[in-house]
Order: C-alpha cells, then sequence, then structure tokens
C-alpha cells in the first residue's frame, strides 16, 4: 500500500513523470527485502489507474498524465473499488468501507497454481482446444463438476446432465428459455438476487412467495395453481441468510411432485458452512426429477473467471437437447480446461477448506465486533453459513435512515428492502415486520476494516 | 500423425497398457528428428480420446483401457471431428472430408505468443483481476477493439459504445432484450445463420426478406412499415456469400433513417477480403445512429476464446444502461485482459494478415479444383471474400441428392436450403430459382483435403 500511495504522489505531484522507469519488481522486493507480492499488487493498481504502463521485456514506466484517463474519469468502474479497499486496508480512516455481499476474498486466489495449470492446458493441448467444443462444456470438466457436487452437496447426477455456463445469470437466462415453453410464471422467494431476479423476468412472470423463518412459505404455492416453477435458495436464502429446514425441503419437493413442477435450487454459497451439519442439496433428495441445482465457482474461487454450473433433471436436458439445437458454450475452452487440470490435482477442495478457515475467522470477528460495539440493539440473522449476515436494529428509524446514517459514518451497508421483489407493503407485513434491516458481507473485507466499519456504524447509528 | 496412429495401434492391441510411461515429447522430438509439434497434437488426441494421461512433472502414461471412455462413447463430440481432419490429412482415402463453414486454420493460431501474452497477465495483474469486472467488458480491450473496427472497418465509435459478448448468439440474445421493447418483429435475410436466427427468434418475430443479387431487397421492407429492425450480413451475405453494393447500402440506411429503423451489420468474417477494395461497414457510412455492429474473433483468431463485441449507437447503450442494470460480462477478465495485450502488441493485425495469405492460397486451390474437375457443370458465387463460397450444380439433381451423393463419396457439404428461413417455397422462386446450391467452407481444410474432397465430388456426382 505504501508503495502504491508513495508512487501515485509522486506521480501526481511531477517529482517523477514520463519516461521515468520504475525500479523492477524483483529488484524493489530486494531492495525494500519483503516478497513481490505487495509490488506487485502495488503497480497494477498503478496500472489499472493508468499511471504507469507495463512493457514486455522492459520493465515499468511513468505515462503522461495529459494523456490517460480519457474514459476512466467519469465512470464508477471496479477501479475506484479497489481503491477504496486498498485504502482502508491501510487504516485511513476516511475511506468508504463497503459491507458487499458479493465481494470475496480474492487476495487468497491460488495464483500460482492456476497459472501451472493455465500454462499445463496451453502445453498440453495446444491446437486441438481451439476449435468450437462440446456446447454443454469440456465433458472432463462436467465429470469432475459432477463428482463434486457429490461429494460436496449429495447432488446426484449424470455428467451429461450438467451444462457449463459464464456466471449464474446466464444459466437462469437459459432456464427461462426451457421453462417459458411449459411455464409462464416462476415463484420467487419475497426477497433475493436482483440479477437473477432482472433474468428469470425476461421469460417468466416472477410471483413472489413469503419467507417464514425456515425458508419458503410452501402452502402459498398450493394456493397458487399455476405457479408450477419455483426457485429457491434453501443453503443460505439470499439475502435472509436462513437455511431451509429439512421438513420443508421435503414438504417442497412433496409439492413439485404434485404440481408436476421444476425446483430451481441456487446453491450460490453453500460451500461455507459454520455451524451445525451440512444440509445436502435439494436435488440429492429428490427422487422425481423435478430439481434444477444451479452452482458457481465465483465464491469459492473468483468471480472474474466467469465459471458456473447446471444441472438439469433429464426431463429437461432432453428439452434443451431438442429445442437449443444450436446453443454455443460460451465459456472459453482453455479456462474449461484450466479448471478441470486445477480440479483434477485436488486444488479446489483444498482451496476451498482453506477460504472456510478465512472465512470463519472474518465471521467470527464481525460477530464478536457486532456484539462488543452494539450489544443488544441489534439481532443478527443468516449467521450459520455463507458470506453475509443480516442485522436487525432496535431502533426507531427505517432502513433508508440507517443507511444513510452509515453512508454519512463512512461504510456502505445495504437494506433488505433493496432485494423486495413486487410489492413492499406485503412484503413487511410477512417477515420481521416493521424493523430495519440491513446486509452486512464479509467475504471481500480485512479484519481491520471489519472492527472499524463495525465501529462506525455503530457511533453512526448511536448504539 | 504416425505417432498418434502408433502408439494408438499399441495401447488398443494390448502391445503396451497401464503403466507404461511414454517418452517425453521432447526425447521423442529428437529421437526422430522432427519438431514437437506434431508430437505434441499426437499426445492432446491421445489424451483427448483417453488412451493416456498427461501427469503434471511427471510426464505421459497409457491408461488402463477398461477404466477409460465412459461418457465418449455414444457421443458425437468434436473428437470424432478432430480425428477425421487428421486422418484426411494424411492421406487417408476413406475418411470424410468436411467443407464445413465454421471451421477455421487453427493450427496457424499464434499459440507462442498467446502463451507469453497469457503468462503476463497473470503476473502484471494479478489479484487485481478477479474480482467482478466491468459488465461491458474491460475498459482498455474496448479502446482496442475500437481502434480495430475503424482501422479495418471504418467504423466510428467511441469505446463507450463497445460491449464485450461471448460469441455472437451472446450478443444476438442481448439485443433481443434490448430491442423487443420497441419491436415485436426484426426483418432478417431469406437465409441466415441458424443459431442467430435462433436466438433472435427467442424475443422478437423473424420475418424473411428476399435477397438480391447485391443484398437483402430493400424495397420489400418499405412494403412492411410494421419492421422496424433487420439483421444483415453485407460485407459476405450468410450463405449466398454476396457483398452488399455500395448502392444498396445507401439504400438501407436511407431506410432506416425514415423507418426510425435499427440495421444490426454482422460483420461474421469481413477480414478476409479477396478481390476489389474493402468495403467499409455500414456503421461508418451511417451518421443517424442506426447501425448495430456486430464483430467476432472467432473466424480471426479461434473459436474456442468465445470473444466477439457488438458496438451499440448511443440510444442503445442507453437503453442498456438503463434496462439491464444487472447485466454481468459474461467473459473471463483474464481472457480479455490477454487478448487486450496480444492487441496491443500488434499481434492480432499480424496474425489476420497471415491468415488473408493462407485463406487465399485455399481459395485459390479451392476454385482451381473446381475449374479443373468440374468446368462448366458449376457455377461459382460469393468467392470474393470470407471462408466459404456457393457451388450452383447444372443438373436435374435437387440439392438434398448431391448432398447425399457426396456423403456417400465421403464429403460432407450442405445445401443453401439448410439456411433458409420460413417458408421454402418462396424462397426458391425469389433467388436462384431451381438449381441447387451447395455451401462449401475452406476455412478449417488442408491444401490436400481441398483438391481431394473436390475431385471425390465431382467423382460423386459424375461431373
Amino acid at each position: 500500500m505504501q508503495i502504491y500511495l508513495f508512487y501515485k504522489k509522486a506521480l501526481l505531484s511531477g517529482q517523477i513523470g514520463s519516461p521515468y522507469k520504475l525500479p523492477s519488481i524483483r529488484q524493489l522486493a530486494q531492495h525494500l527485502n519483503i516478497s513481490r507480492n505487495p509490488i506487485e499488487a502495488a503497480y497494477a493498481q498503478l496500472i489499472a489507474e493508468g499511471y504507469i504502463e507495463g512493457k514486455l521485456k522492459s520493465g515499468y514506466y511513468a505515462l503522461e498524465l495529459e494523456l490517460v484517463q480519457p474514459f476512466y474519469t467519469d465512470e464508477p468502474d471496479k477501479t475506484s473499488r479497489l481503491e477504496n479497499q486498498e485504502t482502508a486496508s491501510s487504516q485511513d480512516n476516511q475511506s468508504l468501507i463497503q459491507f458487499s455481499y458479493d465481494h470475496t476474498a480474492i487476495e487468497y486466489f491460488p495464483l500460482a497454481k492456476w497459472k501451472t495449470c493455465t500454462m499445463k492446458t496451453l502445453q498440453l493441448h495446444s491446437y486441438n482446444l481451439l476449435d468450437y467444443g462440446d456446447r454443454k462444456g469440456e465433458i472432463q470438466l462436467r465429470v469432475l463438476i459432477a463428482e463434486y457436487v457429490r461429494q460436496n452437496r449429495g447432488v446426484i447426477c449424470d455428467p451429461e446432465q450438467v451444462i457449463v455456463t459464464a456466471g449464474t445469470q446466464q444459466a437462469a437466462s437459459l432456464l427461462g428459455l426451457l421453462l417459458r415453453q411449459e411455464h409462464s410464471t416462476i415463484g420467487v422467494e419475497q426477497a433475493m438476487h436482483p440479477g437473477v431476479l432482472q433474468v428469470l423476468n425476461h421469460h417468466l412472470n416472477p410471483i413472489p412467495f413469503s419467507i417464514e423463518l425456515d425458508g419458503i412459505h410452501v402452502d402459498e404455492l398450493y394456493q397458487h395453481p399455476t405457479v408450477r416453477a419455483v426457485y429457491v435458495t434453501p443453503s443460505h436464502q439470499f439475502p435472509y441468510g436462513m437455511t431451509m429446514s429439512a421438513g420443508k425441503r421435503l414438504k417442497l419437493l412433496q409439492w413439485a411432485k404434485q404440481a408436476n413442477g421444476v425446483v430451481i435450487e441456487d446453491d450460490y454459497d453453500s460451500d461455507f458452512l459454520y455451524e451445525g451439519r451440512p444440509v445436502p442439496a435439494l436435488q440429492g433428495l429428490d427422487p422425481n426429477g423435478c430439481v434444477v441445482y444451479l452452482g458457481t465457482f465465483s465464491k469459492a474461487l473468483a468471480p472474474a473467471l466467469r465459471l458456473s454450473y447446471m444441472i438439469l433433471p433429464i426431463s429437461l436436458m432432453t428439452r434443451f437437447e431438442r429445442e437449443l439445437p444450436y446453443y454455443d458454450q460460451p465459456v472459453s475452452r482453455l479456462t474449461q480446461k484450466t479448471m478441470e487440470l486445477f480440479m483434477e490435482q485436488g486444488n479446489l477442495d483444498k482451496h476451498v477448506r482453506k477460504m472456510r478457515k478465512v472465512y470463519r475467522h472474518k465471521r467470527e470477528v464481525l460477530l464478536n465486533a457486532i456484539a462488543s460495539c452494539m450489544g443488544d440493539h441489534v439481532e443478527l440473522s443468516g449467521t450459520t453459513s455463507g458470506l453475509h449476515i443480516i442485522v436487525q436494529v432496535r431502533s426507531d428509524r427505517t432502513s433508508e435512515e440507517l443507511v444513510n446514517l452509515a453512508a454519512q459514518g463512512g461504510v456502505q451497508v445495504h437494506s433488505i428492502m433493496d432485494y423486495t421483489v413486487g410489492n413492499l407493503s406485503a412484503h413487511k407485513q410477512s417477515f420481521h415486520r416493521g424493523r430495519a434491516q440491513l446486509l452486512l458481507g464479509f467475504g471481500g473485507l480485512s479484519i481491520d476494516q471489519i472492527t472499524e466499519g463495525v465501529s462506525r456504524l455503530a457511533q453512526a447509528w448511536r448504539l
């Protein structure tokens, strides 16, 4: 961080400028007697922000500052976010701390192993990998995915039921296309991920259903006989965070069987469980082929890879083969083969085990900080798994007011209201009525950011 | 090829078996005094077919044959196709020769440079590249794409109008979503790419329009005032192959202006022009912001990368920002950054120049072979650019009969009828009536395969 700030200041103040050549990463690491990682990160950030450039086989050079950033300036892109994160971790009290649900601890990404697998892939397969591939995804990767979800989530499927997708949204889009012939509506939980909702809505009319303390209100489903497909997040409801109970799971599958319906199970962050015993996926409990299972490597590994998957029951796979004969696989074969090698070597299992510890620790820090700074003024839920929790604040303020106060105090949080589907008032009545509930994602924050963030929140909310 | 067959036979006959260790690529190259490329290709093919496996830092080993291929057997995947190609190139007269329009000369892919750029990317950017990126694609890549199409195709746009997509189908899907608010129909050419048609059809009702010798019949568009969006392939109509004339281009833009309409210009293989002067893209001729430009790196580089792009007029980009706020970019950031570096170093321009020569040569061989084997019995069209031509056979046989005769003679060709939209009889009347027309793609075939394929066709058709 200091390296980044040092060069940024020197460049902005004109102390150094084009064509100044920066020391190589290796030189600087030796000079400062530190590892190369922080220097690499600092240089990468300076490149991303347009201060310096890396020239192949030559080194890093300062850029003319008048010439750079023609397109960065008015765009709220990720650069600024990364910068915020880094600055915050350096204890700069002015910077924003974001409790975002979709940030992950990318600094733990097994980059060296990924590099090795990438190189090995390019070496082993070379030209054979360059043409159009299997439209469902590379067969060997699908074999490995089927095995991974069997071992970790109790999902039972043949690799031929697996389709590799470029993210969950793309899976949802494909599902919308497959379902829309027989379904005009899709039941959804009363609060859900806005991106998935948007995509489902392209093909189907989403009907929100209440959520109880143990998951979606199945009795309500029986009251809407026209709804025969439903999208749920049983492992860690998004955003509320509860795990669907075993009884509710059986009840939902019972409904699906009777309605001849389809249950879409989005298992988006099931890799990270902190309390209790793992609850196997719905898919594995279902003997009737009613469940579609959605999984992603965005949380377990990195969002930037755009690698997710969908496991279809035979009936829907038959429909896929028949109705989408020209569907093109959107994930690069090189990426798929790299992932294949990465999994074959056991790296995914190892990484997930490691990240479970990392996130368990972050969660403990978060829960402890909340307990000591906020005490009885808040009530927590959704804490047993995943990368976010829900804080319910005992206060007369609305969630909007709390979000604004937090922002003034240098913290970004989201109200659960932001994820509500359809009619707000119906929602308010049905669940946790009247009290402001806020979503706190902790996956991408450092330990210091978590404690500082909670302390700022307590101050901002005067708890 | 001989290496591949040698080991395959030895493995199948039981001469060698698990745990036999194969010689390393380097050893074998030295031993046989040949380059490493053919050995790498042979080993990769043996791995793909499940005969051997590569173990990291150890070498290549024969696999237990009882245990392998549980999923390969009944699946018509790409492995068999590659095998066909390889076998054919080794002059095995029994193997099928496929004149496919979507095969490219992947053996010319600049693999070494791509490897270097991949490694450099992983090294330069490391952790900064692992989170969600810009949803339109990496800004620097979009800057380079905008510059590439400006220089090569006369497209005029700001990088902010560019969206990176995972293939043309994904672009078409996004376009369908953007257009369907204001359009219920989309005009298409009477014959077109079936994959793009399928995707457009998810959101819009495609209405086919006749094609004249210089492109789509614009007067017909005026006769259908409800159609205000049209999809065309002006550089090299797919499948007919004609280039839209300058006059027709202006007429089409005039229509778009009057109708307040949208023209989607799919410039799928415009990099390869063999005769005449390059005709700039429609997009650059249009002062009114009516044209959407679609481009892809599948033909110029490799389909497996899944890298394409779409350039929207400002009005549609505003709609994108407003109506698809949660849209996730589907292309891996690592792939995007690698492409960025690849382009920055001038590799794309260099590669396209090289491939233009390669394809020009293949095309000449094809045209000469047809001239000498088929003479006056055929008439050619669509030969001035792209990776396929159209052969019109002077014969009483239907195109179905010709396709079947070709198949019996060991050649796969497609009838242009396979790409017809909607009513067949209307189509027959409107263009090249009565005569069988076949599409011959040559991009993925070797010189030997092309001459052998044409000679087989002449024999099969008794020309």
